[in-house]
């Protein structure tokens, strides 16, 4: 699936276990936030400690085990694990030496979201097929 | 795990596929995102159409099949699929018939992301213990 409309993009990672780095922000024309599918194999680390200037960072970990370091503390992470970070904070993530780490780390400007849920969404009439 | 530093919040949602939604927003104190983990269960479907004020949303599919309703078009999505929806974009979510849909759902403020990764990013000499 490659897909675009009027208001939206839309595409398929043929394999989300594939390995790697799969980052969006390009072919989805995003424009709120970069999000990356990473998968980092037994035992690898990202081989640096980074902060940002602007933005604060999300990391969901979809699957597997590993170690976050964050402005000198170590801690464990596993499936379920989620981690927001401050644009100074100092991070580094690895997987554990017995798992791959599958994880998707989002950027976004810091205090840029104004509202959410409730308060942004609006409910319409329309229906898909299914619901009528 | 439940964890916090003066840049940083952590949990660990304890089973990601439980089904049901989970909300990060306020227990992660989330400045430029909501993110939720959710899943629907197979032939359940959001239960509405909806569009937004301000916020651009995107939607990773983690596991399952399901279809997107955006606009009055309708397509399949399957594990891997990613979409990237227009504040107006008018938009729903179902599961199949036969299978569960688990889901992220990232909302952010349209057009607010300034810059990201290597234009972001701050290399530091910080060294975890597993890199040094």
């Amino acid at each position: 699936m490659n897909k675009s409309g009027k208001n939206y993009q839309a595409t398929t990672i043929s394999d989300l276990s594939a390995g790697g780095r799969v980052v969006l922000h390009d072919e989805l024309h995003l424009t709120g936030s970069e999000v990356s599918i990473n998968e980092l194999p037994p035992n690898v680390s990202v081989p640096f400690v980074h902060a940002h200037k602007r933005n604060e960072e999300v990391y969901v970990v979809l699957k597997g085990k590993g170690r976050f370091y964050l402005d000198g503390e170590e801690f464990d992470i596993v499936e379920g694990s989620v981690v927001r970070v401050d644009p100074v904070g100092q991070r580094c993530i690895a997987a554990s030496p017995d798992s791959a780490l599958r994880f998707i780390c989002i950027q976004t400007e810091a205090k840029s979201l104004v509202q959410h849920t409730k308060d942004d969404g609006v409910l319409l009439e329309a229906k898909p097929s299914w619901l009528k």
